[in-house]
């Protein structure tokens, strides 16, 4: 195993390059990638087999397991993730803004890459192409740690990339696989402050407790989403009876999934009651306000654990409150910042949650699940911030960037 | 004193208030907080009067006891930073971008503010004052840390200021100041994730490593800036000596004057046996070749150490190198990433310098001085940022807002 510092070294150098690479090679790298993965499927396949078999062995659980496994459709799915981002436009060497002082300096605000992204990740080795893909289109380096039960498949798809970025003329150490999966290494690896420009962990609650307890890299939190949607006294049910059903089980095992449903008391018999049999197959928990329209056997009573946690499944909790500023103050008090709905017909309702929630997204007469890279017409997406610095909510491209300040003179001195 | 926890959570609470405040209200908080910093001067300056008794009686260094003390003069001075912060534009509010979805939904990115922005600063007291304004005027509530050799004007100017906010109907704790300034609380403060939304330390490299160490809060570096000019061969040489000479002795003590000078051997004679002179009482540290140019008598030898050193003093190293790319080299090796600087007649070596340079600023013929917030036309700077995570280079109100999107539907539900 190579030193995780020497790692990092490689991925600082060829970032020099990669800032100052043309758009056209960054293209062709991503094609090149794109078309070896397809090629050296079955390569990477037999890497896989090994590591979901090893998996399997050491009785991991079933959606880990499947979280882990690639097949020809997922490879498939990978290279025309790389080919997607190859289309999307070029975030670097914008001048965001230029002004010129009263004394002649010309100033300008030019996007820059930030250099080397790092990325700690989970079992999905789907990561390891599309976390590359968007960081090379930036023009950073992507130095990622990937875990243990997938480190075979993750070095089989890191290897073949690696090719192709070659076959670009761009240095292969774009992309630098940290091949020690220990603890110690991770824990090194976020303190890499002289190679890392931004660590993005994706994964659990865990992780993001190791990176806020060990990191001393700049990084971006991608958290929980603990998202509510508000059921305001002037909301169409109708409507809101869609959006709570598409937000809570279209897809409810990802971030901008609704967790929490908070209903305005004078709806609230009504919504209920027509939501029960629209949510079967959903365990509801409510207070007992609503427990007492929807009936306990239906309705189990929440605990404050239930409001403040991002279950993930077909799970939802439910609250029944007397006023906009109770929601508002229920949302305040168990939201994780993500994404907050609000279904209303009022124009004064709408105004005051979008002023006083406090969220990356805050969504009015429409679906939590719109949260999203793509959603929001970014291309495709890192992840969804819920911090407050550098970036908030989805970050395409463009949030893997910083800018650089170029100021133009001639000759001017301080006085 | 009450505990940390505490206090961060008034601070929380009052930003809340602070985000929906209008400009008007926050503009009359600053003016009534800068009109009863003068007329109860006399009251800071007996605290004041304390703390230099006490630093002088432990035997605080003078430089130290200097920043500490504070005149009619230096409260004017406080004073009038709040009118000015209170004539920039607010900027909140701003809708920084929007567009409209394929599907109709309407999207809109919202400048607003952090929340609550958490200052650790050592024992300059106006820094209680100056951050305060920027915080407010951003909509966001200062949650301060001062130094405890300078607690007893940091409370008196802490206490004065609140009565000003309150005056113009908005919550005291706008302003928060640490009463505990133990090393524990210090640490405790850089881990309350609950209440501070933005961290940054104003200090010297030792509450830097503290920060690294052990902040769990997000926060930005206001870092060191060993600062560079580069003198190309196609210099006009007399520029070079106006730009060096100011950017070395203008104010050496700040982060932006020059610490080093790299000189294309083109040009390196005739440029250095011009400077020595010019920068009489600046202490010459250098290569071999500068020093042959220079004399061994004039020009210590310049160590590894001293290349990487950000002097704050007088005190130059000199490097003579044969071609930009070595000039580049020598930066890349040495600086920090604040600014560097190269003075050239010749196109293609601007536009190679500019892009190659990773630093928050590059500057072409100009002094290194000019990278900050008032420089810059920001009005006002809460520091200079060397990281590239949230905010690059000088930080003027704008670096302490944040973005939160609005998505406006008519009941889009995802498919």
């Amino acid at each position: 195993m190579t030193s995780i510092a020497a790692l990092g070294s490689r991925a600082k150098q060829a970032s020099r390059h990669l800032a100052l690479a043309s758009t056209a090679s960054k293209n062709a790298a991503l094609a090149a990638a794109a078309d070896l993965l397809v090629e050296r499927g079955p390569e990477i396949l037999e890497a896989n087999l090994a590591d979901v078999a090893n998996a399997e062995q050491e009785g991991t659980s079933a959606t880990v397991v499947d979280r882990l496994r690639l097949s020809h459709a997922r490879i498939a799915g990978m290279a025309a993730g790389l080919l997607q981002v190859a289309a999307l436009p070029d975030p670097v060497g914008e001048i965001v803004e230029g002004w010129t002082r009263p004394n002649g300096l010309v100033i300008e605000k030019l996007r820059v890459p930030l250099g080397v992204v790092a990325i700690i990740y989970e079992n999905r080795p789907n990561v390891t192409s599309d976390a590359f893909g968007l960081c090379l289109k930036s023009g950073n380096a992507a130095f990622l740690r990937g875990s243990s039960a997938a480190i075979r498949s993750n070095t089989a798809i890191a290897g073949v990339v690696r090719e192709g970025i070659v076959k670009a003329g761009l240095p292969d150490d774009a992309l630098v696989l940290v091949d020690d999966t220990s603890h110690e290494a991770a824990v090194e690896f976020m303190r890499l402050r002289e190679s890392i420009d931004c660590l993005i962990p994706r994964g659990g609650p865990s992780l993001i407790a190791a990176v806020l307890e060990h990191a001393t890299v700049p990084y971006v939190i991608d958290g929980d989403g603990n998202c509510h949607v508000y059921v305001d006294a002037s909301a169409d049910l109708e409507m809101a009876l869609d959006i709570v059903v598409n937000a809570k089980t279209q897809r409810p095992s990802v971030c901008n999934a609704a967790e929490s449903l908070v209903v305005h008391e004078a709806v609230a018999d009504e919504l209920l009651t027509r939501l029960v049999p629209a949510l079967k197959g959903v365990e509801l928990v409510g207070d007992a306000r609503a427990r007492a329209i929807v009936g306990a056997d239906r309705m189990a009573q929440a605990t404050a654990d239930d409001f403040g946690r991002e279950f993930l499944d077909l799970k939802l909790s439910v609250a029944v409150v007397p006023s906009l500023d109770a929601a508002v103050d229920h949302i305040r008090t168990y939201g994780s910042g993500h994404t907050e709905a609000i279904v209303t017909r009022d124009l004064a309702s709408a105004r005051r949650f979008t002023r006083e929630v406090d969220a990356a997204a805050v969504v009015v007469n429409a679906s939590t699940r719109f949260t999203d890279g793509e959603e929001f017409g970014f291309g495709a997406e890192i992840g969804i911030s819920t911090q407050k610095l550098h970036a908030r909510g989805p970050m395409g491209l463009r949030e893997l960037t910083t800018v650089k300040y170029i100021v133009t003179g001639e000759g001017q001195v301080r006085t």
